[in-house]
């Protein structure tokens, strides 16, 4: 159980079979920092080439494909005053004709919106009083927008877009707190991790959440011989499946099935109870609705658990 | 603000242009009742053929095309002792190569579980301890599944399905206390309300919530000449506009471009606010994933609005 | 084996139970006329409002649900010495973010191209020597972009969309010669034509066809007791099926489905050989990409079921 | 314009920036070989891992990011006696309630029909006279089912999917004679090409064609500094242009797209021209609709184009 301290020296912008930065052991603790999605760290200041660079990987000794690698987000902190989001909803969101009436910007450098954040009084107030929103400020809610493991057979994935191996899902349920459950595709799991934002709407609809640098403190460990085949996960409340792939319709098959197999395998529930339960207890939450693979995820609660 | 109460002896499963069944004026309230998804009514005998049967249409004197009509839910309470539900995900929710270990029935009558309503405990309970699950109890949640107004030039749409007209969106939202906007399309709007369901999970994904007959209070009103293009809502927490399409992301895209008129024309915001705004503040609902046309919500918290 | 010459006084906007407006038998042949999509007849003088206007419906004494009507095309002439397009890709078929690139008309006279239709030469010419395409002429390819059968309990559903009763599906393999096989859904099968095409592209990626009034020789049919799903058609080298449906993956699914169904009732197929022989002779074609539900089309080449 | 003839000695399952197996410059010709998708070569022995295992990749001197790959198809021939096809179409062809009914295969030596190859007699013939389709023949038609470039910024993308690069599209209309166009995303344009079909049918509905190893003549020149942003093609007949994503409503988006930038850039059209052109003449193509990403292909006839 030892506790690793990593400062970064280079990033990722695929999730693949890097040279592991850290080789740690299942019940590590690595205390580290990530840069924001353009590649701008605690000072604001851009230090790597952008598209939600990666902290790690992180190698874990005991995982091998086949395994679960077990992420606890232990401590999860935005790392410096200000965060940056798009101020357009994305023209995929919005129907094809309605495209005309967005707000395009004329200039590249009115797209972008500058929040000031305070994690002592645990609010980011958007720096700009000139929109008819006037001084607005929101409770900050940190998350993080990319992790995951390494896919399978050699391939790297683009940290803009998610699978099986996680990515980037910017899920707004990816809180301090969380635990996260990864299949283990490649031998040492190689988790990444960055692309944090200080708080999110449901699909990241203008293609940002708040998009900062974080501290971070993740507890890895490994379930041996836990086959699972798509990112999972549970709070104090809900056990959760996540589902990536286009269209909506796709990510809520993925995520619904990986949930039917976790009730019968993992809570011992008969089919017909499985489905019974799911039919009048399911939940289901907007990951994103803007990368190239969405997110959908299937929540069941505790309590209907027992 | 005549208060009329209304027993229904005929049902439709289209909503359409149908001989008004009731004339009232802009703020009167309606009493009447609702049977099941199947016809079956208060003493659960089956009354009239199955598929949504709709008590209605009900014609508002005031209600013009291009007006709005506005639709109180006052009451909804399940009106028999037992409702039902199917006790299987179905197909299409799930991933296509799972679809084989589904649970399906080998003899209709397996396909169906009734549960034991008591309103005064607020409860309903599987009346089958034949299952991993025993003794199985949840709270009652009362939603109406589909209701709505006339679609426009003599349109008759079945009741499996919804559109801008409303129908069968199967949200969870649609409890008491939920005020509903729909656009006008015909004289009269002619409303229908049937299919309530007693409790539900996100999307309907068994095909059915506890399917039951209702007693309903709803109060109707007018407002002249304010044009909406889709279903809207709000509670004491959120405004939500509705979108019914296939697949998911065009239901969110009907949903969030609704929301944004509604924001800009509704709430005095400039597009760049209203996007901004929207961007770190929006959720969206799984309504239905399983009738002809799902079914997304998108919601604003009225604590951003002030 | 009556021919029928009918002339039509009325036109209806959705294919529903509307009152026959003449009785048939089983063999008969009708010649009539269709107006243009925006209900324009051979003078070019608008005579019904616009969105499709059907001729009919015909009423085939034998025709009761579970039956097909057979409707053999016979004859499809332009009637008038004019047709029109507009003139703008649609936005749901351009990348999102390419919207606003598309040539948006700023005036509505803009949107419209008129084009000169000889029958004797077999042309279509663009009377616009505008546009770089300077004197642009094409080839007549007569088809019908719109009809079918009324829908099954009560629905009257838009011309502008189709299902399993067919509708607006926009295919250009609908031309003279063809036989088309619709399932029979309520007494007298109810049929319906209109929205004729002196030609189009695949996709009707413009909204429209080349948009003009017809003259229109059917002979409908009834097959007793056969019972199929989707709209099917053969011409002299294949068989086809067609889907109705959103996204294009769903209209592939129906189309595959009734195939597979056409292949082993109707040529003794065993599930097998029907699966080999779809997997490598199969072919699709795309019928229009506009309409709220979207068509594709299952082929399989004659030649191949010898 | 060196004619190189190459003997790979292993293969790749992702398309990425790979060591370079040759060096070619602008202009030159490569007579080499690939293994079928399971990784057997001609002599039908497996020497590599399956999955689409890739033949090169291979260097082009002059190519350049922002530079168009042009790969002239000069001879594809099947190099070895037998191919095999799946025998059931893939669940996610078929509608979801249909899933059930397709004939699974108990064992899996089941799943696999064996089809002889006769390149003098230009035949494929099913090596399996037990199905209802008795002795059954198809014309050869061999095709490239993967082949591509590396993607940018180190990603490496499994050739079981596609994307702008190209990879497995599995498109039958990429036969010998054909000329394709990539976007070249990194320095030397690193292009791969195997998974061999000596035939296949629309959509590659089984998840196969007949899968066989081929000798492959490709010649590879660089066009400087033309930018295009999807795969394009040519024919004798056609210029085409190809979309790879979910649902296949994205793959007509992105497709479309494609074509109207090249009629505008390419062929002097002005844009209301261009969209005139295509509403009428345009034609689509489904290559796959069994992969993670599908395929549409969109073409426009060379006889409109003068």
């Amino acid at each position: 159980m030892t506790v690793h301290h990593f400062q970064p020296t280079h990033y990722h912008t695929t999730i693949g079979s890097h040279q592991p930065v850290l080789r740690v052991r299942s019940g590590d603790t690595i205390v580290t920092t990530t840069v924001d999605a353009r590649g701008a760290g605690e000072t604001g200041q851009q230090i790597t080439p952008p598209g939600n660079p990666m902290t790690g990987p992180f190698y874990v000794e005991e995982a091998e494909p086949g395994d679960t690698l077990v992420v606890h987000l232990d401590k999860l902190t935005p790392s410096r005053p200000t965060g940056w989001t798009r101020k357009m909803v994305a023209p995929n969101v919005v129907d094809p004709d309605y495209v005309t009436q967005l707000p395009w910007p004329a200039r590249p450098e009115d797209s972008l919106a500058i929040w000031n954040i305070d994690n002592a009084a645990g609010t980011a107030t958007l720096d700009d009083t000139s929109t008819s929103l006037g001084t607005f400020a929101l409770p900050l809610a940190p998350m993080v927008g990319c992790f995951g493991v390494a896919p399978a057979k050699g391939e790297a994935i683009s940290t803009a877009t998610s699978a099986q191996h996680g990515g980037n899902m910017d899920y707004r349920g990816f809180v301090e707190g969380v635990t996260v459950y990864f299949p283990v595709l490649t031998p040492g799991a190689l988790f990444h991790i960055g692309d944090g934002h200080a708080l999110q709407g449901d699909g990241e609809i203008v293609g940002t959440g708040i998009e900062i640098s974080f501290d971070v403190t993740v507890t890895l460990s490994v379930q041996k011989g836990k086959l699972i085949h798509w990112p999972r996960g549970e709070n104090a409340d809900y056990i959760f499946t996540v589902g990536n792939a286009r269209p909506l319709d796709q990510c809520v098959q993925h995520a619904t099935t990986e949930m039917l197999r976790w009730l019968q395998n993992g809570y011992n529930l008969d089919p017909v109870g499985a489905h019974i339960l799911m039919g009048q207890c399911v939940e289901y939450d907007l990951g994103n609705i803007f990368d190239p693979a969405y997110t959908m995820v299937c929540k069941v609660p505790k309590k209907v658990l027992r």
